[in-house]
């Protein structure tokens, strides 16, 4: 799902990224000088399912760099673990997030990482969100006609959202939108 | 510590890991087609101590990659998780071995998974075995002066001897050593 152009200047670009060894959800979102946000792309990374882990670990890196080449991001925003995971799907997970890390990092581009619950925070206005309430917070604050489908795609674009509402406060001009830190209605 | 010369013809070379956020251990072991076994190289990549996490995953993935281009194994054996980790320390285990599974997918080396368990066994003979007696066979199975050393290192090198005892059996002429199977002595 495409909805923006290129880059503009002086603004401040953001890929947030949602990682899963099945599907990595990411969204890259702009935001001018006045606080003014748009989202310039939001999509998934489905690795190749029955190729073996490190065949899919590698098509995961190889997703992110490619959107990190295009898009040259100010800061790469990856969601943190849930709290709860088992060890075996807290490493499996890791794996993933292992590669994305390397991608941001390699390409000199500025990591920053959210747990779920600031994103949802961040977001939504409380920790509890439902993947629905974050995807209609998601098309609201962007101006979209819909929510970003599937909910991976949202998930990226909602790291990116908190990243911009959490993480450059003073680095560009512009109040933060108060909106963010409502309760959902 | 490098024990051995360049790669000579008609060899099988494996690169042996025990991937650690703080230290991962290497270990390049070369085996005729007779059998015998050399060891060319073992190590341990140290990622900066107070880097952030994505600079540090970094490191590893390059650390590997360099090896992996100098040596061009035929396979890349990496040792999977311990068992009964808990989710914390599993998931940033997991950083770390997705970074060395990119590394061996993205140069299209073959890349095998040997759990802690199965390299004691075929190292040592049996899987409770512990490090010091993991270094001791080490030694002996590739004639080497002392143990390798710090422990990290004997590790990668063992993991590469469980590939060469377990996985490789058929595609290279020459009986399996029988002593990889005995007990410790």
């Amino acid at each position: 799902m495409t909805a923006g152009g290129d880059r503009e200047p002086e603004e401040l670009v953001v890929v947030g990224i949602d990682p899963g060894s099945i599907a990595t959800g990411y969204g890259v979102v702009a935001r001018r000088r006045g606080g003014a946000m748009r989202l310039l792309e939001c999509g998934v990374i489905r690795p190749t399912r029955k190729a073996e882990l490190a065949v899919r670990i590698l098509e995961i890196f190889e997703g992110v760099t490619e959107i990190l080449e295009r898009f040259r991001p100010d800061t790469v925003a990856v969601e943190s673990v849930f709290q709860g995971k088992n060890a075996r799907s807290a490493l499996i997970l890791g794996h993933a997030r292992g590669a994305i890390l390397v991608a941001g990092a390699r390409l000199k581009i500025e990591v920053a990482e959210y747990t779920p619950v600031a994103i949802k925070k961040a977001v939504v206005g409380h920790g509890s969100a439902t993947k629905d309430q974050v995807g209609l917070l998601v098309q609201e604050q962007l101006r979209l006609k819909e929510p970003p489908r599937p909910n991976d795609a949202a998930d990226g674009v909602a790291c990116a959202l908190c990243h911009l509402v959490l993480g450059v406060d003073g680095r560009l001009p512009g109040a933060l939108p108060h909106r963010f830190a409502r309760s959902p209605s």
